[in-house]
């Protein structure tokens, strides 16, 4: 069993490295966003194929390691938190694109607005992220129950957000199209939140054996 | 092993009965948007905890089996599938309540306007999660490509809603917040759409063995 540990480990080194690729597209996507930034856009345009095909090998290397080595208890939870966690990182890697494609449609146009509330929630958001794999390297279910915590405060920047462009749409009509990319882009760094939250709950799953999902259902 | 194959006939009727339940929530929930019908609403909220109980025990037996059976080739290929579409399938019932949480708001006030282009998206989506499922049961990947082809149809359905949403925001700011709940329940319509082709990509991988996932990204 010493060969297959090694592969647990190689596995979850994997996983970081694409967690790595993923936190990175996310900390991009919000630079390209705030500060109107098209460098930083296309270097996570660049790197969307590599994240895509890491997580086809990460999930192949996964099940192969299931069907190979029928493990038990812990190694059995580390596998399928593995093949989750990894699905999650590769969402969340897409949403990062959306963000970018919305960022460099608002890039080419006059700003709606000063952005507060916005770069608010894309840095709990990415906290979120970087919080949640930490909490998997480290097996820590409660830094994964703290990220659990910071999705209310997600969802109440959203809120808050929504409202204020709905306001800005209704002022002045001339802001509709380009407050509507802009509501679209804060939808996405919520939804990503929101995987980084699915992540959370694998890895208290994984430290715990407590299945945490559904308790807290994702917002609309 | 023919006890495997009944555990795997168990798995695939599991699967199919929860496929029902998500299909139904899913038409009830454009029946409350699109006729303003409160009774089907409430409806697939009472379902939803059900749903959710059904993706949890699909997931531990699913990966039950494949720690237990370390199953090869075709099996293992079909196991996968299961715990992917188990999830998928999870998410579209999250999507039909999201849709029905805003039916219930729009319910309450007067219509934007006549829906048109909504009611097509939605029997479009609703057709591909059923067509998706199909291809699942008779191992059809021809029947799963024509969801893939759906999915076009979808995403050019959804940008002319936007548009003319837009529009009538711009012209009439007095219904910017009814039709900004309009325009994501079209988004999550459209989601719905997008794990429908998920699925469908599953199947395909189950029967041919060819992985066609990232060949088609999903829309933003």
């Amino acid at each position: 069993m010493r060969y297959f540990q090694e592969e647990l480990n190689e596995l979850q080194r994997r996983l970081l490295e694409m967690g790595g690729l993923v936190e990175s597209a996310v900390h991009r996507s919000v630079v390209s966003l705030v500060e109107r930034n098209e460098a930083e856009a296309e270097a996570v345009l660049r790197n969307e194929a590599r994240i895509n095909q890491m997580e086809i090998e990460i999930d192949d290397f996964a099940v192969t390691l299931l069907a190979r080595y029928q493990p038990m208890a812990t190694d059995l939870r580390f596998l399928t938190a593995a093949i989750k966690i990894n699905h999650a990182l590769e969402r969340i890697g897409d949403l990062a694109v959306n963000v970018v494609k919305r960022a460099l449609r608002l890039i080419r146009e006059p700003p709606v607005k000063a952005l507060i509330d916005i770069p608010r929630m894309a840095a709990l958001a990415e906290t979120m992220v970087r919080g949640s794999l930490d909490a998997f390297v480290k097996r820590d279910s409660a830094l994964a129950r703290q990220v659990l915590l910071s999705d209310d405060a997600v969802d109440d920047l959203l809120d808050a957000i929504q409202d204020e462009l709905a306001r800005f749409m209704q002022q002045d009509p001339a802001t509709v199209s380009r407050a509507l990319v802009l509501l679209l882009a804060a939808r996405n760094l919520e939804r990503i939140a929101d995987h980084a939250t699915n992540i959370a709950e694998d890895v208290i799953f994984l430290v715990q054996g407590v299945d945490v999902r559904h308790h807290a259902e994702p917002p609309s």
